[in-house]
């Protein structure tokens, strides 16, 4: 049976990071997408598990040649999604998960690739804030600079498949576990051959 | 929130009814479509509970008006699912289960309703004869007769949107209730203007 890929946005304090790492903890076959990236392995990070590492011509050379699914700069450093290793795991019947923003996500929607948008909401303005507070690294110019983000963010929302409100981590864990599974269950997940010779189909006139 | 209308079909012996029953006790906001019948009531069943009990007269009439969503003859007695009742319900935030075969499914597929097909499939040929045998009511020449019936019926299995293969109850009840928590989270049951009050959308340029 195929995989499926699922590509999850939230402003930054909806919990997302949290919710996928919960989500890949508790259900089997399910794991998170690796990224191709320039940026220099920090110490303990491995390649091919944390980071596909690559110098920044061969980055740019995968970019031209459009093996990306994705792609951005963050920090001065490239990051990308291929869709190779994205399309051998679901065809080894893995489920992947992208934790991607809403500018990834909408890169891969206009490749029409076959994927399940979800989408992760705060359960409100003040929840979001206090989230973004407690962090407390931050000066109120930046909360107020990522509160403005998190509202264009949030704009997109109608652009995913589906929508999970972050107000209790268990709850929306859950949810999130729901929609996983669900997908698992379309009808065209199922092989007809298995059907057809599981129930001698082919006998019926 | 609107509630979603789930339509679950399955061969007699793969374990449905006993799945939405047990479907509808673990979940809340989740319950039975009680369908028209003319047969008359048995003792303790509740006329607007167990069904509406309606005289042969009045059933045709509603059927002539286009007023069921499905209806059927079942040994000399009409049964039927009322379109309005059914709408009512979900308008209430209410989610509606109708447990119908694969003839009463195609008649709502066909009226291009808004709903969520399911078909229970058994794991194998050899557990639904032995599921049907177990009952031993029946003569091996009517068990035959099922068993083509049901391969008959599991030949439609594609017109669904999602298939449960019923080998161990509790997985396939996990399996349900997933289905029918992801409906209730797709983005369009989102009331939009929720989202744009709680964060302040309007106010973005």
């Amino acid at each position: 049976m195929k995989g499926s890929i699922f590509i999850v946005s939230a402003p930054s304090g909806a919990g997302k990071t949290t919710l996928c790492k919960m989500l890949i903890q508790s259900m089997p076959d399910i794991i998170h997408s690796i990224s191709y990236t320039t940026r220099p392995p920090r110490p303990g990070e491995v390649d091919g598990k944390d980071y596909y590492f690559v110098k920044e011509d061969r980055f740019l050379e995968m970019v031209r040649k459009g093996e990306f699914l994705e792609w951005a700069e963050v920090h001065g450093n490239l990051y990308g999604t291929s869709k190779q290793k994205l399309l051998e795991t679901i065809n080894n019947g893995t489920d992947v998960i992208l934790d991607i923003d809403v500018q990834g996500a909408s890169q891969i929607r206009a490749q029409q690739i076959d994927a399940t948008f979800i989408f992760i909401l705060p359960p409100s303005m003040e929840v979001l804030k206090e989230r973004l507070t407690k962090r407390q690294t931050d000066t109120e110019e930046i909360i107020q600079r990522r509160l403005q983000k998190a509202r264009e963010e949030i704009k997109q929302y109608r652009s995913y498949d589906y929508v999970i409100i972050n107000d209790e981590l268990e709850v929306a864990l859950e949810q999130l576990k729901a929609v996983v599974l669900s997908q698992r269950l379309k009808t065209e997940k199922i092989p007809h051959e298995w059907v057809e010779k599981t129930f001698q189909l082919q006998s019926l006139l």
